[in-house]
């Protein structure tokens, strides 16, 4: 039932304010653990969370196979994931018309961190997750991770913990719930919701689990392979606890309605096929795989783990090639922060184009095309690295993809750099705090370049 | 290229202030027309547009036909738009699964009004504009009516007036730019860019066109089928010229949080099939149409012009079976309007559900259904619709229906009203003019709700 006649104040008071965000960013040590007390946990950890990964031909997959008609290759049950073929033709970049391998996982899922008052200042409750795709094992991850499967077919209690202060979180505690892309390039109109919630001092932390400051976090974040995909996403939907000038390079509605005109003007479109008619990849018994080695590879991995409650499973991985290059330029025009965003359509986006990074590239597919076709920036980039602010290796998500790895780059540049084109604008990190606020605005690369970026 | 160094104020000069905006509300007589004058036009346009609409067998189409394989109706150029089958399974209404009829129009077209101060007061260039499937010829249309097909391929000027203010804009005087939905039930996946842009005073209205001010706009949507659908879609993206207190009955968060989880947690799986494998429809000589005589029927008609230069063309329309029921519940807690919204799962939308009227139906579809599964409130509605404050038949977009009609229904309630389900929330007007800055958050049936709110 609504309240019947007192309205609420719009931002609750049980959510947390800019100061107190504030605060908690400038806790670099200390708080419920120190820093040192943080290393020791996912040290244990580590070890708590030992796995064995290793390659399989598909044909030892358990419980997956290869479609007699189609090639998909799928669950028997119909759930988790498949793989299969799209067809795509596109205006956006060199390359007019293509066919790829992708993985289809229609269900939206719940990524979500839960904030927690100690003395006033906001902590985040991590978790050390193992996956199997992880170069490294364990990382720092949100508070949960759950499939629609793990959180709607689950009754009476659920083995994902914490999960039912996010399906039903109180009146007023929602900080952020939205639904963000993940890549587009490997995965069909995959979206998570992204959610922050403040919850009560009832809420404790259990063995997997920590409560961080923000402050603690954003230094994780400058190390290698720690903080992973999804926790980084939902940090950068977090809501900007630094104040921003309103002026911009460019009026808030100018920058909407670039982002509708790249969508409405440009096509692209894409018709799911048999992952067996899928021209230029071809199936083998461990692996489906490109003509020219290129982009990534579908395998199968058996997963054991030391935990003996946990029992052993196998399951399809997407193999990117080659190490990824994300950059993002930022300048201070007038003293107000901007980034350079380029519109990019990626084929598994729902609406056609997001904001990437001003760079987005795995520089080895490039290889086949002649210069002039190399990404825009990439040699200012490249010239440019040795003087980035934030240049980290990361990971993307280890569920789906083995060890794949993005270095993730921020270059402080000077006014006068051009605007190569009408795909990229400057946009303000005011504007880009509201833009996250809806549905799939920035892409995930983006998106964990801005939760870097808040992090210096 | 990006300005160097200063940034523009994020409100540019050239587009509309809200206090102008509500001087242009409230001239609701004389401004660049009297409304004696209008009504002269609009009789003039009347005449010159006059058009002979013809039902006629799909076998006298021109250019259209039935796809040998799938039965689809398309046209042999791959333009304009196809008819196929639409195969549906929802959790959202009392109909579990259902096969349909539906219109595919994959490109992004453009609506657009053009806004020019007259002696510091904006006024809107309308135009006077017959479609085949409007049951009285000329209503009032935007300035812009624009298929892609319209505005990307033609080359070396245009044959649509106006067209190029919307397509490259100056910069700054972008008011509004968005994609919204259109039917979901009806289309599949249809978007429209819906544009505001303000021009300077070359700008002149042509012999379809006048030049109106808010308030004489705001008057004709109390004339039965006068505005017609896109403009009403296209007025109600216009930013709120009203100051609405920020208090709200649901917070911000929580309010985006909500649309969220109603779009994560529900399933809507549409697939496309042939239109003759299409269960319980019918192909016949002269129409498609439901084994009970349900929901709509697919039509063909022969069009002629009374201008010469026009020449006569033949089209398919869907022609909806009876008159739709579209109703807003509005109250104002603490002096804070606000409406009941309802998250409405339709199988064309791209997201899954958005927010629409509290009660939209077309009545005679539940009659065979049992009376528990009447909609949420269409008894308070029917109890309730001699004290509407706003009750005016209006027609839907007359290039696609023929003769589709709705009554919208404005109805103030008192606070004590209980909301029904998890479906609804009462969502301020401050709230509401928000949503509509991103894609697709109120549907159609909603947003000409929000427009004839406004001109209250």
């Amino acid at each position: 039932m609504t309240p019947a006649t007192v309205p609420v104040p719009s931002r609750s008071a049980k959510t947390p304010t800019a100061a107190s965000l504030a605060a908690s960013a400038a806790a670099v040590d200390g708080g419920v653990l120190t820093n040192a007390g943080v290393a020791a946990w996912l040290e244990d950890r580590r070890r708590a969370q030992a796995q064995r990964v290793e390659r399989i031909p598909f044909a030892e997959l358990d419980g997956w196979g290869f479609d007699d008609l189609t090639g998909d290759l799928r669950h028997r049950s119909g759930r988790f994931f498949s793989v299969h073929g799209l067809r795509v033709s596109s205006d956006f970049g060199p390359v007019p018309t293509w066919e790829q391998p992708i993985i289809n996982q229609p269900e939206i899922g719940i990524l979500g961190i839960a904030l927690r008052d100690f003395d006033g200042v906001p902590h985040l409750l991590m978790q050390a997750k193992s996956e199997p795709g992880n170069v490294n094992g364990v990382q720092l991850s949100p508070t949960v991770q759950a499939t629609k499967s793990n959180y709607m077919r689950v009754h009476g209690g659920s083995h994902v913990p914490y999960l039912e202060c996010f399906r039903r979180p109180e009146q007023g505690s929602v900080v952020t719930d939205v639904l963000q892309s993940e890549q587009g390039s490997w995965f069909l109109r995959k979206r998570n919701r992204n959610m922050i919630i403040t919850v009560g001092p009832d809420v404790e932390a259990g063995e997997d689990f920590a409560w961080l400051t923000l402050g603690q976090v954003n230094a994780l974040l400058h190390e290698e392979n720690l903080v992973n995909m999804d926790a980084r996403t939902v940090l950068s939907c977090l809501p900007d606890w630094r104040a921003h000038a309103v002026e911009a390079v460019h009026a808030d509605a100018d920058i909407r309605s670039w982002i509708t005109r790249r969508r409405a003007e440009h096509e692209v479109r894409v018709t799911p096929i048999g992952l067996a008619e899928t021209g230029d990849w071809n199936v083998g018994a461990t692996e489906v795989a490109h003509e020219r080695g290129q982009h990534f590879s579908i395998v199968a991995v058996d997963v054991a783990s030391a935990r003996r409650e946990v029992r052993a499973w196998t399951q399809p991985l997407l193999e990117p090639h080659g190490t990824g290059l994300a950059a993002l330029f930022v300048r201070w025009p007038g003293g107000v922060p901007h980034v350079l965003l380029r519109a990019r359509a990626e084929p598994g986006f729902v609406s056609v184009a997001e904001l990437g990074p001003t760079l987005q590239c795995a520089p080895e597919n490039y290889a086949h095309l002649p210069p002039g076709l190399r990404p825009a920036y990439l040699d200012e980039v490249l010239a440019r690295r040795a003087g980035a602010v934030y240049d980290v290796r990361l990971s993307e998500e280890g569920g789906r993809f083995l060890h794949g790895q993005t270095h993730y780059i921020i270059i402080e540049v000077d006014d006068d750099l051009p605007v190569a084109s009408d795909e990229f604008r400057w946009v303000s990190l005011r504007q880009v705090d509201e833009l996250l606020r809806y549905d799939h605005h920035l892409n995930v690369q983006a998106r964990t370049l801005i939760a870097a970026l808040r992090s210096l």
